[in-house]
């Protein structure tokens, strides 16, 4: 037996996928376990979790389990664009900065890109890209993309969702929101998913689930049918169709248990305000972003940054102006903070003198 | 909780992804669990699964852990394809026949066809189309791809893969296989995974687990790292690449810890052996292909068929002929196989009655 | 001043699109020339060219100018297909056989391929790969495309185009013409291009003008306007629009002027039936298919076929059973042909004796 | 016979393709025709081209003509990039602004932007995106492509080309050049194509001959053979090859032809100088970019713009700020700068009356 071959008790600030499972979901897939269930989503997990996205999202929503993140962006905005169309999205967006090219090559689309402040896309930031219907010259702006909680550690309101869509539909597109980070946007609006997505107007969701405690489960959600087609086919042609999806689901299903998510995500985004708060008034370090979810984003020298790095991981967000980047996880500890903000200080303090 | 909801002891015939995982992979997984480890495959789980695949493989063997068959297929070709290139393959190929068309539209590359008798392909048969090489109104013949054990339950041996290896390479051609069922060809040969891939001339391997105990999990594993390019690079923008990697990795080495995936496949063709036994001699039913592996093929009546598939779960394959397949799993019991002998001799029984 | 910098003279039976353009298609190019005119289509030419085709083929007849015949199958094909349907066609069709794989990367569609006896599809034919639609797993057909006349010098009659269509539509597909040749099919029908596209059921049409006499001009022709979205969008995206897109218009426009079309595919027709009638009984050649438009197809010795390709130009179809391809083009002249006839006969001769 | 549809004598100042073809241009054309010629460019003319263009971009190069810019932009770059490369780009340029999502969908590479005051890249500038190498989460950065004479009318000179060709290849990336107008560029530069192109590191060109005087003609130079592969076949695949293509190497060999590009781009930038001189002193219209080639840019009131483009035929470029986009083409007559001068004034002085 292999069994455990890493360190269980190291934790860093690099990213929340850098976290494992909750035990509650690895404890769902052994429970789905055993016999024989029908391959490629003819599942009772699968059927469950419907059932279940339905009473969050609206008897009109649908689900498409996928494996990760990209995946579901890139199918979900395929489903919702004609050959000829692209996408408008923050220049900061995920599926802008961090895919590596999917979207352009595997997804055949363009992305129009729009500078942000705050990663957060407004009615008057979309126009800057939502022209030009008609003109064949143009690859045709169809669809806007947000993410909520944004690449910057900001949350779109209901209410700046619902202006995005409004905005959006009156120019006859439609909306997606990448939410990789849904239930820390949640747990900050301190609301439930519904009021920032369906009744916000946004048509299609990315789901994330593996960032806030699952080892692997990413799904499509659609609440708005009309906006897409060909979803299984789409789902299918890119690789991301799972043949015994029951243990994706599963997953899925352990996080909306007894809003397990929900859990997960008010702890992550206490432990970033906690270290938000630890970091604030030390001299010398700025907080360069609202802290509204999991992400801590700070300005500080880049020789304390090394030396930081040398204990504790974590990203240069920023190589330029020295940004770094610190993201709080469904299992960081107050100790972790604690005992993180301490050497930020003692580090900072060495540099004072 | 959800906890269970299935019959977990309901097993049928229809595939070996119906099956889930094995416990000893579930088990892996939570030993991989807890604390951070680094994500997109700079854990200690995918590094020891690179010394485990260096072992079994060659040193100079490399593995790229992805998330199913079809990513598997379409990643390693590419990173073994420039982009006027293209496929031999058999006209029952999976990644042919059953991938929605994933080859063509997201790895941008075209197939040569071949028909075969038994699903295998031989130097003549890829000679059909090795040919057109510096014609630029030929799509380049540049990889021959073959899946072991076969679409049709055949297995390669060692020497008809070097076959092909050798006719491949000496015609400036590499050679891929398709390893969904890479276990259940081994255990029917009856050697170690390098001696019908390394040793036979494979340059880039497909590797199963997913069908063989794990409950989704699949790894492209480099055999010759002068026949790829960009592995990295193409693995994420096909979408492939898994933020929690430890997670899949962790399910490869349960497969190969004491030679799990031998005693699974083992069983499984087994399974199917014991399944063909016991058909064999059924007047009016024919055994139609040979069962070298897991899969059973047979033709009979359609009137049989149907109320079979009342009770049993199992795929018609091809309705003119009235041909079925009939899959044995790594968890197919003995009793499962020998209640559904009898109840093909009963229902075969009343039809010549 | 470079002039002229070849031998007008010659010519040969290697293809259609080795010879030039008639004299009254330059004229007419020289005709549009001078002043400004909108680029991108706007302009009167391309105006009058449509005004022609709906004469021609219905007043629900669109019509868009594209530079070549891989172009207008790819775009007429993407136009008629969602991002995971796929397209029935002859393994002999120019779409499968001769395109490089434009179709599969650049249009990013699946080919399901039937073997013919004659490049010609028939319902029986079609319904080989006409099945699975709902499946996920399965590319989905979607388009039917025939080539008329065919890569085998066969002609659909309208009849048989009609078969076809009933057929697709009646499961729900489309119906696409590669008409790279359809000028010679329609001579060799005896009757006009309606009679066998628009009232026969074809959706949509690539119709050729540079194998019958244009410099370089193809178009894509909508008969149904309903089998297609986003042409135009389609069309830039695959790089087929032309800027000063009179000159091709113009040249449309030539080959309708006077059914310039007519006599030249009438004439290019009756120089392949003199070459058939020419060779037809000389003992040890065989005419390996039906010579229905202008393309001559014979079996022979190897070593005569190589002592006339010394001679003559032209191509090899099939290496293996000695199988040649003779093309007669808009501008062979009977004394071509029978200089040509007479060296078969002569080689020929040497041999038999 | 249709003749002339058009008003010969109308011009406008909207784009240079709105111009026809020089006369010496079609004439090649005729010079061409007649005979046969090998297709698919093993013909004289081809021939003839690759002479001269070694002789005017040294003995290393080689050309692949195309249809078209986009066409030749795409083709270029796939050439040059892996599947996973990307491109560095102005975000005024016009494969990112102009190409209706060619590049993304049908090139499948991602475009970089920077935004740049002039539309002209530094070393400086590139610097902004090329970054990230070997991190598989960004599509790599691989070549740096320029256009000359730029989108906004500017013109790099030879030591800016090689300024950038320095700090691209010293980072590993190879350079292109959109020479859609590479023509004027020369023209500005008072040099031959040479000097700003293979002396200053540029890897590869996209050539244009339309908009100086070609009916239809592009080409892809390769200035460093080891900066592509697979040159033919990406064109083949991307549905570039011409069959008859004689009659677009003619249209190419006519402009070289006692440097005819030469003496339509002097005349084309003398003429768009006359205007910009025209108008410079006007009240209340202000040039708003400099004047280097054939385009002149200026901002005027908006309701001064929409009555001027009841006369005269011309873009708007900018509608926020009222910026206009007028272009001399190779035919426009000096009268015809005169008299949209005097409109221009006499509309801006009822303005300011």
């Amino acid at each position: 037996m292999n069994g455990t071959l890493h360190d269980v008790t190291w934790r860093g600030f690099a990213s929340d996928n850098y976290a494992g499972g909750h035990p509650d979901v690895l404890q769902a897939m052994v429970d789905a376990n055993g016999g024989h269930q029908v391959a490629y989503g003819e599942d009772v997990y699968t059927s469950r979790l419907r059932d279940v996205i339905k009473d969050l999202f609206g008897s009109q929503a649908d689900v498409f389990p996928v494996f990760n993140g990209t995946g579901a962006n890139v199918v979900a905005l395929q489903s919702m664009l004609q050959r000829w169309e692209a996408v408008v999205c923050a220049t900061s967006a995920h599926v802008q900065a961090d895919e590596g090219g999917a979207p352009e090559r595997t997804g055949g689309f363009k992305l129009h890109l729009v500078d942000t402040e705050d990663g957060k896309l407004t009615p008057e930031l979309i126009d800057r890209q939502a022209w030009g219907f008609g003109d064949q010259h143009r690859a045709q702006p169809a669809v806007v993309t947000i993410t909520n909680s944004t690449e910057l550690g900001t949350v779109y309101s209901a209410a700046e969702v619902a202006a995005v869509s409004e905005h959006a539909h009156a120019k006859g597109m439609r909306v997606h929101m990448d939410g990789a980070r849904l239930s820390n946007a949640a747990a900050a609006l301190g609301c439930d998913f519904r009021t920032f997505t369906t009744d916000a107007g946004v048509d299609v969701l990315s789901m994330g689930g593996t960032k806030i405690g699952a080892v692997g489960a990413e799904a499509i959600v659609v609440l708005n049918p009309s906006a897409v087609s060909g979803m299984e086919f789409l789902r299918k042609g890119a690789m991301q169709l799972s043949s015994k999806m029951r243990f994706v689901s599963a997953q899925m299903l352990a996080l909306f248990d007894g809003d397990l998510w929900k859990r997960n995500a008010l702890h992550a985004n206490a432990m970033a305000a906690r270290l938000a708060e630890g970091v604030r008034d030390i001299p010398g370090l700025q907080l360069s972003r609202k802290v509204d979810a999991n992400a801590v984003f700070a300005v500080l020298p880049a020789d304390v940054t090394a030396r930081l790095q040398q204990r504790f991981r974590f990203y240069t967000w920023n190589e330029v102006t020295g940004e770094v980047r610190w993201m709080a996880s469904w299992d960081t500890e107050e100790a972790d903070i604690d005992a993180f903000v301490a050497a930020v200080k003692a580090e900072m303090a060495s540099v004072s003198q």
